[in-house]
């Protein structure tokens, strides 16, 4: 004990003793900092979880939404600049072309052009006006960054885990499990909405309610499987499989609903456009695996020798990841498409023999997927489920939300265990707050409606893991 | 052949087809497409050094020059915003409090209040008017921070295949040849500067140029000396030691010169805090090792579990990284540190018999690193080379700043290679360029001479790969 008290006595020192300033004033050091916090806090948050036998993952995110929510009420500017991130970008861009000084400009745009509460506006104000905000403001997108690496990373773990031929095989099951995963949620939380929840005042407020609990975010899902080894079940292949299928369909849904409430109609041009872009993307995939990739490696270890084990897995990732976004699909659906297309044999001649390409990435994995399950802590805002009317809605569409995506496996063969298939499915995560943003950027949604799916969003995001949990050791348990 | 035309078109088939927008308009997308392109740069770079015989840094270095230079020319903006990152930090801080739009503000103020160049000027109007110059920034941003982070990685790794006693035992002969090295350079070229440089015009302007021939930048060297895998050598140990007491020279220094170069005197009690926190922090390294380390290994172990092996060297990085920078020295001294006092022995209880900290951070640092030296060489302006009177100072003060860091080693005992000594400390690197840009911001070195200082950063930097390496064949040869 002795020990410990020395150590802090000594910590504490030191870190009293450091001031601003000097020769090295390194732009990063606050980075540094932030990131040795949070992943302080991963520890913490996954030691808890273990104690109550849950997974880590749920440890991060609840660590992440109780570190964050007192941070956010200590006005800290990190916490602060990642929750409202979007915002501020739209604020800064607005507020360049303002003829007055940089504190006013904010303070007038922000009073008078949005429509935000009065707290976060005094929040935003507060932030945007103190010393430094460009510091503050690139630290929270630094660690933006780091933890959009980290879910990439994550993502490309588990698509080493499988194969393609795995991913054609499961295919047209994938198909019909994603598609029944959109249609039951969007019709069941479009008639939720519309005939139980009273502040929803028209059709197209229902349906971009409906298509919000469309979407599915597969990466608690797949943290969850690869924490407890089960990426070699076969409904974690249907699962992963059903989940880039749902970011297409999720595209598509996008594009119809997004022109049907600002237009009125549907521009059958874009969703054939849309949907030819994303399958593009996908047959370019699997094409390249089976003609090229193999070539491609050949020319790459040309002249990267023995550095081609490394460099080549990442640099692919980086190429996906990019491809993907630029289609407009997630990046995470391109890091997990390298994943799959890359396998230990391809780079035989530039390994050890017993290394291996998950022994490679997973340092890189390890230390920035963390960041990504506390920051989506970081983002939950607690106090949405202050007022009782939202509540009440958010539980009603949670519900829903959770039944639409576990009746999707229903049909599914026996041989499938349907339970996991459908909570594997549930999470809305970042893929629900895209939906929910935009809804709310063209005038869908108000500000209350926008917390209901905020709560649906956490929920889901919230529950999986345990439930997942509670299934996986049921299977494991009667295989 | 074939293939390889199949995926050339294939590739910019997709690109091509790729649009903007979508659900997923993911901010750090281009960042992953820029990070592809950098890796592939350093790959092209090391295949080329190595066909010439040379060490793979300086064929980064050259590409990053080759490719910084030809980018710099077509006025792209990830360049152009990396070189004036400082001046645009500036920039941005000062025109928020301009009343004018976020556009006629930078163009009045970088027009009126500034004295740079007429083209450094207009690209820094160009780029910073351009739509989304926000994401561009955050763009550079993130690039450095890669840079930033594989630097650290680097001299961790190269800290770890060195003990603390080792560094000790070198301690006395280190101290001796960095205050030589220190010494020499700085009386040399104040010589120079003061006596054949004739747009010298006065002692504080030779005495600052001399103050900037006495830093060193380790990372060049811990880079050869790690490829060529002379870690073991004395003289590597040497080098690195010297180059540690000689960061916290180079803060002494500098307090003294911008003291004397400012107000005409010496704030005594500045220099003795800046030497107390910097020998603290050495201090609390070397007994943190022996008496404390193995406990708080012991307690992060009680949470982190079997994740201890990979979450506490990097938390350690980070925590000495953004200590050493709060203290006023540079981050890899910290990180240098963090890797002194980790030994794989501590952590015998949570990894496998066969796994060592180097293996687990090889993966990480072979990706980042690379970045930094690209960049590195992104930020050499050739066109300093253009003016011939200042190409002419540069190539005398590049003389004698590489015979005054040879002369350090002069009085090494002859079982010391000594050349190798002195060639390992000659470059400057970025720890030049800080004492520079400090010497252009207090109004002591002009365009040019600020142009003269830059020719002997990339100078030095350059040269010293090359030497390096031949010597070390010699010294291996004659082993």
């Amino acid at each position: 004990m002795k020990a410990k008290f020395l150590i802090l006595a000594t910590l504490s020192t030191i870190s009293t003793f450091a001031s601003e300033g000097g020769e090295h004033e390194n732009p990063f050091s606050k980075e540094f900092l932030a990131m040795f916090f949070i992943l302080i806090a991963a520890v913490l948050g996954r030691f808890i979880a273990r104690r109550f036998k849950q997974s880590e993952v749920l440890g991060e995110l609840i660590i992440g939404i109780a570190l964050g929510a007192a941070l956010f009420s200590m006005n800290n500017r990190l916490v602060t600049t990642i929750r409202y991130q979007n915002e501020m970008r739209e604020i800064i861009t607005a507020t360049s072309e303002l003829e007055a000084e940089f504190d006013d400009a904010v303070v007038q745009y922000v009073r008078n052009e949005t429509e935000l509460p009065e707290d976060a506006q005094d929040r935003i104000i507060s932030t945007m006006t103190s010393d430094n905000f460009v510091n503050s403001f690139l630290n929270a997108n630094y660690t933006l960054l780091f933890s959009s690496l980290g879910v990439l990373l994550l993502l490309f773990m588990v698509g080493l885990e499988v194969s393609t031929a795995e991913m054609i095989k499961m295919g047209s099951v994938s198909f019909s499990v994603a598609t029944l995963g959109v249609v039951f949620p969007f019709v069941l939380g479009y008639l939720v909405a519309a005939f139980l929840i009273p502040s929803v005042e028209s059709q197209n407020v229902a349906i971009f309610i409906g298509a919000t609990l469309a979407a599915t975010s597969i990466g608690i899902t797949a943290r969850v499987f690869k924490d407890a080894k089960a990426l070699d079940f076969k409904e974690s292949k249907l699962v992963l499989g059903a989940a880039v299928i749902d970011d297409i369909m999720g595209l598509v849904l996008l594009a119809v609903v997004s022109g049907l409430v600002t237009s009125g109609s549907i521009d059958f041009t874009d969703v054939v456009v849309i949907v030819a872009k994303a399958l593009g993307f996908l047959v370019f995939v699997f094409l390249s695996e089976r003609y090229f990739l193999r070539h491609v490696i050949q020319f790459f270890a040309f002249f990267a020798g023995k550095n081609t084990f490394l460099l080549f897995p990442f640099t692919l990732l980086l190429l996906f990841a990019w491809l993907a976004s630029a289609i407009g699909l997630a990046p995470i659906v391109g890091a997990f498409c390298a994943g799959l297309v890359l396998k230990d044999e391809l780079f035989k001649p530039f390994k050890k023999k017993d290394q291996s390409l998950e022994d490679l990435i997973a340092p890189l994995e390890g230390i920035f997927a963390p960041v990504f399950f506390v920051l989506m802590g970081f983002q939950v805002d607690i106090m949405a489920f202050g007022n009782l009317d939202v509540l009440w809605a958010g539980l009603l569409l949670t519900v829903v939300a959770i039944a639409g995506k576990m009746l999707a496996s229903v049909f599914l063969p026996k041989t499938y265990d349907r339970l996991l298939v459908g909570i594997g499915l549930v999470p809305r995560g970042e893929v629900g707050l895209i939906f929910a943003s935009i809804g709310k950027a063209v005038g869908v949604l108000n500000d209350e409606l926008f917390a209901v799916v905020i709560i649906v969003v956490i929920l889901t995001t919230l529950v999986t893991p345990p439930m997942l949990n509670v299934r996986l050791r049921k299977l494991v348990a009667s295989k």
